[in-house]
């Protein structure tokens, strides 16, 4: 038989929808589509619960968390990431036979009524049992136990099957949602900026470099002389993004108004609770002629995004989800939930103080003189502020919400930033200060940073120049290393251009995603906040 | 006067939303709030008519485009990133002198009618000009006139600015508003997936690699040997991932349907108008026994899509943009507007055919004997579909619409897919194929691949060690390259754990965001849908 073209295109069944059982393009779909049919856990808990206890027919999947065998019936926590809670099912022991903690199961049985005084309203009598995902229960890493937070971070890929987890996860989805709303309701659109760049928005030195060939770090000349070799795919040193600002600045002239969320990298090696070396950032940037209008954005969105979750179930899951360190569940549970309540109260009850970073410094030298407080490092005006600094300052002024520092010290920021004093030139006056705020969170984490930035052609070329590296000289020496780093190994003549055609006062922030999703939790490391966390020395999976 | 902590903080005035005028923070913000005062031009332009002509006092931000002097008054079309439209004002020719192409200004009159037979239905009678940001007119890189797409690509921050890229902005927020929405209502959740990562998904061979020195590559022994030098941040090499693919599956075992957005990367060095370096993927994956379950979702998507982006303006904008190639602006843009509308109608007015590969190829050989199509390369199972091949299956099958190729080789497909004949072990049939489709448009390319995954431990397992290359030999040579390829250099076992603990049967699919919006705004190069694309030699900015 002759093959003809118009005889074999076959149109798929119209007006189905991804849930109802497809015509198979072919036949290698023989498998039954029976199998995976049944809800989430979330669904079956959340039925309105029947008065007149009639038998309800159930079908849901779900993973085995755990199992208690007694004589004559096995009780079998049933779980999986559309909520934190389980759902409890009753089986035969037979049935329950080979079941292991990590099984994916398919249970089909009567969604009923428990007896008075069981922990759980419902239960599910299990019918059926189909066994979809075996799991040697012995090997399986995630036990009904303690695992120390360090254990888990070994498991990437497993521990995000935890409570926690899979509620982090759920969590930053609909945080995205909740904030993708927000500026859309505000007139900003959202964009995909490139993570690959040529400049180093904040420090040459903690970027990674790109390069397209695995083996060039192998490749080497005897005489140590550089090598323009195969990895030279972009033909000059190109870096991971550290932030997307300053090509967001170049949407924002023509769309006024522009945002993100990206990811974002830092070759740091320190080693802390808030530090990672990849990071998702939401940035923003905006027309805007006073720091305030930054400030106020930031406030509102966060504002919105936490009365947009708290409409949601997720906040209740948090503070009812069981926390365990393997003796005192209960206990870690309610510290954690009053904790979270607190913080949740001190972000959204109030309007957020600001400090002057010149207010905060005197208060940091007072609480010194004093004997308020002791600090490792003294307090000074051209070394910034320090952990241990920032700590203080959100205590003192912020009083259970979060507090914006604002107008620090030039010499201590990027070259981009606008000064206080508008007529002041870039590193003429040392106690210059940049109309720039760090947003700490009342445990001292920096959670935004934001500032006008410099939008006038001429002040903007003094501070490159002034900042600039040029043949590996550093220049007089009246700027600060980070101020310096920020302009190095960069080709700042199109971030100019931006200057030099139709420029418009403008100011931004970028906002580590993770950093406040960890406050809002009582998660107080950042990587166990990230899926699949990376920093030095580690990059699992 | 001493200080005490008590009187320092102060609070912001509650209630302000981010467009009133702020009470700030400190004394630095002297500059007139005033200024940026403004609607944008699309607010402008689509008030609603006046039908007494009643004069409307109206103030708008905007660049102008152009300025064309006559004696009495000049003729200034103003726009911005809000519409693709320009607004026409009219100014005395002592306001318009020293104003050029690219400036940005404040404009204060009167909105109204136009006299008739003009083009535009209002106008704004100029009272009031404030030249906000000044541009040298001379050297402004976008003039009125035909700029090649080779040229607009060596500016890509000020290529932004023109009306055609700008609107791509806007669509490309909007899509990701619209997808976000689908994808909600369906169940799934939004992952924020790794960017470093330890495996390289589809091929070793084009993979960037990240190392934390600038300095490293120029860093080498005389002997050749390996280095474990100041670029081993993650202490072994690490690569910009090409697909979220492998952890989507690991949040999948929970959370039943995850997606993304999330940019990918290949170090690719073929110069086509569909490739580039680093790009915006739009990955997801979900439980599934069938195919035809992830087709129909892809199919739903972006039908979705296309009606929510149809309800939005941004359609009406596409086609009645001018596009100009110098000399004949309106055929051309009447062409490229009846491409389009061609175009939207054979994604949304049709289902969606599907053949698979053995009978595509059929009809290509065909094709080639019965002397229809004339091809470079002969087509044969072993080889896959080259891109001459592909468009014309897409246009044979297609009629119009796109058309999903189902069953590929095994042996030109990667390790992780699932076998039609699910009885069949990688590699032990050289004509086995695998349960998977391509997405062809219309004009060939192909917009979203995907599968279903191997999710039984002991197939998996055997299709890794079928692949793999050990201590750098190759095995018995039976798989393909790409097959080999993709399990190179990656640390499976991982993978293998969400096997090996209560897996389920699953599949997903990846989509190239800008090819398809390429394809439905008719920009032909995806350097062009980018904004900063990245590519062999160029990763401007």
């Amino acid at each position: 038989m002759r093959w003809t073209p118009s005889r074999l295109p076959r149109c798929r069944a119209q007006n189905r929808t991804p849930t109802q059982p497809a015509r198979t393009a072919s036949s290698y779909s023989s498998a039954s589509t029976l199998a995976l049919d049944g809800q989430d856990v979330a669904t079956v808990l959340d039925r309105k619960p029947d008065q007149h206890g009639t038998l309800q027919p159930t079908r849901v999947i779900g993973t085995v968390r755990t199992i208690r065998n007694q004589k004559r019936r096995s009780f079998v926590e049933i779980g999986d990431g559309s909520t934190s809670r389980s759902l409890q099912a009753l089986l035969e022991p037979h049935q329950a036979e080979g079941l292991g903690t990590g099984t994916l199961v398919a249970l089909i049985g009567t969604w009923q009524r428990s007896p008075p005084g069981k922990e759980q309203d419902y239960e599910l009598q299990v019918e059926e049992l189909n066994v979809i995902g075996p799991a040697d229960a012995e090997k399986y890493p995630l036990q009904k136990k303690f695992h120390s937070t360090e254990y888990l971070r070994t498991i990437p890929h497993l521990r995000l099957r935890t409570p926690l987890n899979a509620l982090l996860s759920r969590l930053k989805s609909e945080c995205d949602y909740q904030l993708a709303n927000y500026f859309r309701d505000h007139g900003f659109i959202r964009l995909q900026p490139p993570i690959i760049t040529s400049s180093d928005c904040e420090g040459a030195g903690e970027v990674f470099t790109v390069s397209s060939n695995p083996d060039a770090r192998h490749i080497g000349r005897a005489d140590g002389s550089s090598l323009d070799g195969p990895d030279q795919f972009f033909r000059e040193p190109k870096y991971l993004t550290v932030s997307s600002q300053l090509h967001l600045e170049a949407y924002m002239n023509e769309h006024t108004k522009v945002w993100t969320i990206s990811p974002t990298f830092r070759a740091d090696k320190s080693d802390t609770a808030r530090h990672v070396s990849e990071f998702w950032m939401l940035e923003a940037e905006m027309r805007a002629e006073a720091l305030s209008d930054i400030m106020t954005t930031v406030e509102d969105m966060i504002k919105h995004l936490l009365e947009g979750l708290r409409a949601t179930n997720l906040v209740q899951e948090l503070v009812t989800l069981k926390r365990r360190d393997g003796v005192k569940d209960v206990e870690i549970g309610q510290q954690v939930a009053s904790l979270i309540s607190e913080r949740w109260a001190g972000l959204t009850e109030r309007p957020w103080p600001s400090v002057t970073y010149s207010e905060a410094m005197e208060a940091l030298k007072y609480a010194t003189k004093s004997g308020a407080a002791e600090f490792k490092h003294f307090p000074t005006w051209q070394r910034g502020l320090q952990a241990e600094h920032e700590r203080y300052v959100a205590k003192i002024f912020g009083q259970g919400s979060p507090v914006f520092v604002t107008e620090y010290p030039q010499l201590i920021k990027p070259f981009y930033m606008l000064p206080s004093n508008r007529e002041s030139w870039y590193g003429s006056d040392k106690r210059a200060t940049v109309a720039c705020f760090d947003l700490l969170l009342p445990d001292g984490c920096e959670v935004v940073g934001g500032s006008l930035r410099e939008h006038r052609l001429d002040y903007l070329s003094h501070a490159v120049q002034k900042c600039g590296l040029k043949d590996g000289k550093i220049d007089d020496g009246s700027v600060g290393l980070e101020a310096r780093r920020s302009s190095e190994n960069s080709n700042r003549e199109w971030y100019l251009d931006l200057r030099r055609y139709g420029s418009v006062p403008h100011g931004g922030f970028g906002m580590g995603f993770d950093r406040l999703l960890g406050y809002l939790t009582g998660v107080p490391n950042i990587k166990d906040v990230i899926t699949w966390p990376r920093y030095h020395g580690r990059c699992d999976c």
